[in-house]
């Protein structure tokens, strides 16, 4: 994995349906994103959480912040926006230098975002982002109050143009290193959970959901 | 972590010495950075992956592709980049939906790229790389031939302005929702690694090294 992968960027193809099934499923197996845009031919490249709504064709990414965010309000200017998810599966240990290589699953989507203004899109917005990252949380918890929605803002990011990038398989060495005596295969990477930690604050007797206690990153969409 | 936990952006602070020492240490604990740069007002973000060099003050960090790539080419151009390296630690599950949260660790970091030409200075920066991602393997791999290397373009981005952001601990709520009966905590997340998988090709009894098996992302910056 290196910057020279992507070179398919250039010609932005139009996407078959394999290819936009790919795309959401990346998208669907992280809850992590990039988001870029640029002021003044300055670049920012800012992390954020983000949800995909569940119809499987749907094309728009949500996002939240402060409504006194700066970075928001760039973006809700329609500024064009870049959005990249990326998914570590392994590191591919070659027999040369040369050939290393990673594991990995990347989605890059080009587009703008509009910002919501209706409380009930925005409430239903931010639901999508809360089951994009666990699903069944929302309904266990307290919804945002109207003054709580005030101080949210949530973007919505059309997918404009978008390609998935994926490496899978074991290194690919040239021919006659595969003689060298040295080890190479893939080393597997996930993220994976620890044990979950109640808050001090939390009365006696409440268990953690089998939603947390079973959560899997990405499982909503396997 | 959403959009709006960066306002902070906006000052782009002078750094003190404990702000660089875990700027350095979020960079040295991750692999993958998103690099952000604008093409005619149109942002990309591409994951890669980096390497910083082991002196401890070191504010250079570098990145590899093909020299065929058009991405590398803009890079090298001398244009503005923005660096983003995200590490995520957990799902931070409040009482109520606005307060939910992420435990992470991220650094933002401002400058510009410049293409490493000469051939000893590039094996060095692609073995800054290398033993960032995974120490030890180097040493034992082919090393890059000249023809290699002149596929291979090297980035050495000199960090101008950065700024490290970090949550932790566990969630905070309202006063009044502490009261809610619903489970409230950190769900911890980490990369971990699965069994290294031996290359089909590899003869017998070469045993995965030490370094691979107990490889630990960022067990070299703890």
């Amino acid at each position: 994995m290196n910057l020279s992968d992507r070179t398919q960027l250039r010609r932005l193809p139009k996407r078959g349906s394999h290819e936009t099934e790919a795309i959401h499923q990346i998208l669907d197996a992280g809850f992590l994103a990039h988001v870029g845009f640029c002021v003044d031919g300055q670049p920012f490249v800012i992390p954020t959480l983000f949800g995909r709504a569940k119809e499987s064709q749907s094309e728009k990414l949500y996002m939240h912040g402060s409504a006194a965010s700066r970075m928001l309000r760039e973006l809700d200017t329609g500024v064009p926006a870049c959005v990249t998810v990326t998914l570590v599966d392994g590191l591919v240990l070659a027999r040369s230098a040369f050939h290393h290589s990673m594991n990995y699953r990347s989605v890059v989507a080009f587009g703008t975002a509009r910002r919501i203004d209706d409380p009930e899109q925005k409430t239903q917005a931010l639901r999508v982002i809360s089951d994009h990252l666990i699903a069944g949380r929302w309904n266990e918890v307290r919804e945002p109050t109207e003054k709580e929605l005030k101080a949210t803002a949530v973007l919505e990011f059309a997918i404009e143009e978008a390609s998935a990038k994926v490496r899978t398989g074991p290194p690919l060495d040239d021919e006659e290193d595969y003689a060298l005596k040295v080890w190479a295969g893939v080393l597997p990477l996930e993220i994976r959970t620890g044990s979950p930690i109640a808050d001090d604050r939390l009365p006696h007797g409440i268990d953690a959901p089998a939603y947390v206690r079973q959560y899997r990153n990405g499982t909503h969409t396997k």
